[in-house]
């Protein structure tokens, strides 16, 4: 079989008039899907729906602690949810502070306390001439939102197989004050799925920064969202905290959860861990933000889980929802794209993200005639910061919502758009 | 019956040396009491746990418009959510925002949002030399404790019977760009108790303010507390967002409530209400903020109280708990002190405080003697900014935590030490 760009002009323009009658008749379907963020579907929500009876009319509503959750009181999280995010962070208890519903929420604050306060005493961001971070890319979108809301200025790091090209980083961070931090998402990186590996861990927790108060941004979305029980199939890097502190790095770490993705993403609890020290500081400001989050939500989310053991149970069956969808996208890709040259994708073991790569120049062609088939997929250069992607090749590709039925068809619609905006590329090109 | 001021040295030294002998057999009981916080009773909080009860495993989770509440999205709150805050702002509901368990933390947000990205176009604070706000006191600690933490420079505004001294206010507004805000309590005022009148709040809609990004924090933490059911002995204000239509400034105020002194301080949601130009502004920082506040909390909230009269008739629950208290400690200090000539209080209608002026200088002593009899009052001076009560007078009273019967104890200990200290003080003058 030919790759693609092995054809000749007259076998591309065949092959598109082809394509272009298949892609007339998807359009006719009338196909509604959107894929275009990582939500869970609603076999997963339903996974947690007893949760909401653990506390309820007949439950007292004490925490381990005595403090009646009802009432004012605890800034840093009632001690039983401090211990149950601790055992996800793997890290001890009082170094971690529960928040409320979202993770994004605590990354926002912190680079806005940065901004407004600095770090540790350092100088407030919003007093200096330029701040910079690093973005792996591709990567996660949001985190891009709130480093440009802050007009701090984005410098791309490109991701490798084990990560970001610490090379790289290595080099950036040591010799320029002006950079503050960097966004990472070492396990089951969105979106391309990959897990940092013990190396990479190894030499983020050696950094020699110039900046003082240069922190990794460490959002560990994705920890034990694996896809797979068997052991030797889940991705395991070591642990961030415990490696800063052997380094004698105690504070460079920044450490960032929720169970968005465990329990419900609109009802959840968010965490944050680091140094002690680290966590002096942030709770300097978030005394007076507010007098506490939600003790009644962190209470049920305990009591629903019993201890980590029946946590990493529950992971489970999100695993027995989500695995059949990333291996259907993932045998879709190979049928239907693997021999052309067009394209490459990531297969990733845990997480929510798939990543293809198309042909340069062909990323947005592709997401748009998929949105004119009637499937919303995230924007093509979202993955990057200011949303460009600078070769206009990547795409995510998210797969937990639709029903498995519907991801089947969203695969066909997927890899016809790639083989149409291929083709269309490579006669231009002619 | 003499005054205080009125007995000779001899008089006040035979007082002093009761007064000691009933102060030492006072602390010889051994009371353990915190009436520091506005905290609501724990028969408060039971009147709202059947509210747990309303989202369970075999509720549907659905909002008005179709939103599966467990999942991602709706940045603004749910259409019903609004609508139940927005009956409490007495506004639509297209000027609501619904957020999670904290107006403290919307409060923060806004300061540090205008610090970091100015209000409407305007520069950021963070830019600017000074930046000033106008402070009524005594007032909320929590308030000032924001705009301290930003550098603000806070600016007392003596309160009247009427809300704050507003040809004081309009002055100042008037003539200093750099005033960008006053922290109000509009109705049962923290400590006062006192709700300003029509013409105090017309007069706010109507000022001039020098600075165009200059904005009314209206927080009416206690729009709904009243203590009586009769609408005679209810104090109502003029809506604020009305006012200030009818005005011309559509978009001079903010305004901040929450159910956490309606369900659960633990567990409430809060809410802010302002213009539609104003909402557009909060909402460009708010999307890199968060995905969305808890759902499922803003569901269960709405689907317990029916309708705004559901919400109103809980309020008179409430109502016939903090009452009696309310009345006892009136009652309390007319006996106990009402004919000395040496305090001056409060008796609210609403809300959750009492203010109590004693003679000049004898506050602090005042909480003192009452925390080495064992009960914890509000740090004297807390009621102003920096913590500084110029005339170190005042001390608010918290009466809803304690039980009656714990309350009637309280009292009695008060009484004496405000007693106590006030013969020191006059023994002092001699």
């Amino acid at each position: 079989m030919k790759t693609y760009a092995e054809l000749s002009k007259s076998e591309l323009e065949e092959l598109e008039k082809k394509l272009l009658e298949k892609y007339a008749k998807v359009q006719e379907q009338g196909m509604k899907l959107d894929m275009s963020r990582g939500k869970p579907s609603t076999a997963q929500l339903d996974l947690s729906v007893t949760m909401l009876d653990m506390v309820n009319s007949g439950s007292d509503f004490m925490s381990n602690d005595g403090t009646d959750c009802r009432n004012y009181g605890i800034l840093d999280g009632i001690p039983e949810a401090k211990q149950m995010m601790a055992d996800v962070f793997e890290c001890p208890a009082d170094q971690v502070i529960v928040y409320g519903t979202s993770s994004l929420n605590i990354m926002y604050d912190t680079v806005s306390r940065s901004y407004t306060h600095g770090v540790m005493g350092n100088t407030p961001w919003c007093k200096l001439d330029s701040v910079k971070f690093l973005c792996p890319v591709p990567g996660y979108d949001r985190h891009f939102g709130i480093t440009e809301f802050f007009g701090i200025e984005m410098i791309n790091v490109p991701m490798t197989e084990e990560g970001p090209d610490m090379d790289m980083v290595e080099e950036l961070v040591a010799s320029d004050e002006a950079i503050k931090g960097i966004w990472c998402v070492p396990k089951y990186q969105n979106p391309t799925g990959i897990s940092y590996s013990a190396e990479t861990v190894h030499r983020f927790a050696n950094l020699k920064p110039a900046a003082k108060d240069f922190r990794i941004y460490w959002d560990n979305a994705y920890a034990i969202h694996h896809l797979y029980e068997d052991k030797d199939m889940q991705d395991q890097i070591p642990n961030i905290l415990d490696e800063c502190e052997a380094a004698g790095n105690p504070d460079l770490v920044y450490q960032f959860a929720s169970t968005s993705k465990i329990t419900f993403p609109g009802a959840g609890i968010a965490a944050f861990s680091a140094s002690k020290a680290n966590l002096e500081d942030v709770k300097k400001q978030m005394k007076f933000q507010t007098i506490g989050h939600d003790k009644l939500n962190q209470l049920r989310h305990r009591r629903f889980f019993g201890d980590h053991d029946g946590l990493m149970a529950h992971m489970m069956k999100h695993a027995e929802i989500m695995r059949p969808k990333f291996e259907l996208v993932e045998q879709s890709l190979r049928t239907g794209l693997g021999d052309l040259g067009i394209a490459t994708w990531t297969a990733p073991k845990g997480g929510y993200f798939i990543s293809l790569d198309v042909l340069d120049g062909c990323a947005k062609r592709v997401v748009a005639l998929c949105k004119d088939a009637g499937m919303i997929l995230t924007g093509a250069g979202a993955t990057y910061p200011y949303g460009k992607d600078p070769r206009d090749c990547n795409i995510r590709i998210a797969p937990s919502y639709p029903t498995i039925e519907e991801l089947g068809e969203a695969c066909k619609v997927l890899v016809l758009c790639v083989k149409l905006a291929s083709v269309e590329k490579l006669l231009a090109d002619k």
